[in-house]
């Protein structure tokens, strides 16, 4: 298989450099590199652009390019996102359409230059746009007020399609489940517990329900194994501390 | 079970009004309707809060509650948002942490009221703000810069939960499964080009690769009922065209 880029991201005819700017930096942070620019506003290196890029000001926005809408059309796959979709398949303009997260799903399998393309403030992209796209892309909101500001819309596609560019292990995040507590050490926490009933006399018909429920709490906890075995010294010494008188 | 609001939403001592406006515009995007301000900058009607807000500035903006930070730890089951966790559970005032999605899974389940916290732009929520919450939440980004902007941050992770407000048939998009098209059409289709590719003088060795390529492509592009009988159409003309000399 042919290695591809990441989707590059196009921005279509912008009115406000600040949302420019803020397109640059989800790109940043969810790994994105190429930022196509068809119509844009002025991009001043004192303005909003750059103020709202965050460290997107190094690198993405000034190597940012501007481009036609028939040159994104001609060299890319392009992928239209628009709030406003179509109700049903009698016409193909806004439908079907996908959400960010099927996109997320099939994308990878698609060997080919992609472009994300985002329009406007106020009206999105129009319908003459949208029909010269290759597909439609829509975010699920409410239905009361469905349409998104563009710099969120393209901020919450670009998260949805980080593992287009970002493996799991170059997120900023550790990885949680090595240090998750070992299903043996839990068992001791609970053995600890049943201990400390039977010494502070719980009754003994009443213990069964009892480590039930601290079975479910543990449970939902997901505990480290860190804070199992301070739990297992923390009931170890509940249980056999001196009589107080 | 309890009926429980959705989720507030609390922000701490957050510099800039249009970072206010900007969550604003997303709790209205996503059905989440309390917002709680500690220490938060002027919110001027003429200002940017306003004018980022869409028409959250109707309702939202104008209903939200200044609280103390005491008042938000002690009334609700608080999840602290930060870009920046502990790398193991050596401390726990970052670690272990849960993604938007991790909670969107988990928190149905809560029944009690819960706010998402989010910190001042620039160094987001302190050690000693993140120990006084209950949980703490990191949305993954890349590795080289996972600092996303309040506004965005905020966004991304109400989108995320947006099924703890909307049910599916809540949102603006229409059910893309009911115009699927049955599978009974895309036989037809199939049928059609298996014609086709006789009438056309298709070598017959190559019919069988010929057809799975084409239940490959008509596969992917998940066809609606309506696409799929424009297909038979079109094939049906193909074939049955009169001989044009």
């Amino acid at each position: 298989m042919t290695e591809h880029s990441p989707p590059a991201v196009a921005v279509v005819d912008a009115q406000s450099p600040g949302n420019v700017g803020t397109i640059a930096r989800a790109m940043k942070n969810f790994g994105f590199e190429e930022l196509l620019l068809v119509d844009p506003p002025t991009l001043d290196p004192d303005g909003e652009a750059y103020g709202y890029a965050g460290q997107a000001r190094e690198d993405i926005l000034p190597n940012a390019t501007e481009v036609t809408f028939t040159e994104l059309t001609t060299n890319y796959h392009t992928i239209g996102c628009t709030a406003i979709t179509g109700e049903d398949d009698r016409s193909h303009v806004r439908f079907p359409f996908s959400t960010p997260a099927d996109l997320a799903d099939r994308l990878p399998t698609v060997a080919a230059d992609t472009a994300l393309v985002f329009g406007r403030e106020r009206i999105g992209l129009t319908n003459d746009e949208l029909a010269a796209l290759d597909e439609c892309c829509s975010i699920p909101a409410s239905a009361d007020y469905p349409v998104l500001n563009l710099g969120q819309a393209a901020t919450i596609t670009l998260y949805e399609l980080r593992g287009l560019t970002l493996a799991a292990n170059e997120t900023q995040l550790p990885e949680v489940e090595r240090v998750r507590a070992e299903p043996q050490t839990l068992e001791l926490v609970y053995d600890r517990w049943a201990q400390l009933l039977e010494t502070i006399g719980h009754p003994e018909e009443k213990r069964p329900k009892t480590m039930r429920m601290l079975r479910r709490i543990y449970g939902r906890a997901d505990l480290t194994e860190r804070e199992a075995t301070t739990m297992v010294g923390l009931l170890r010494r509940a249980t056999e501390r001196p009589e107080t008188d």
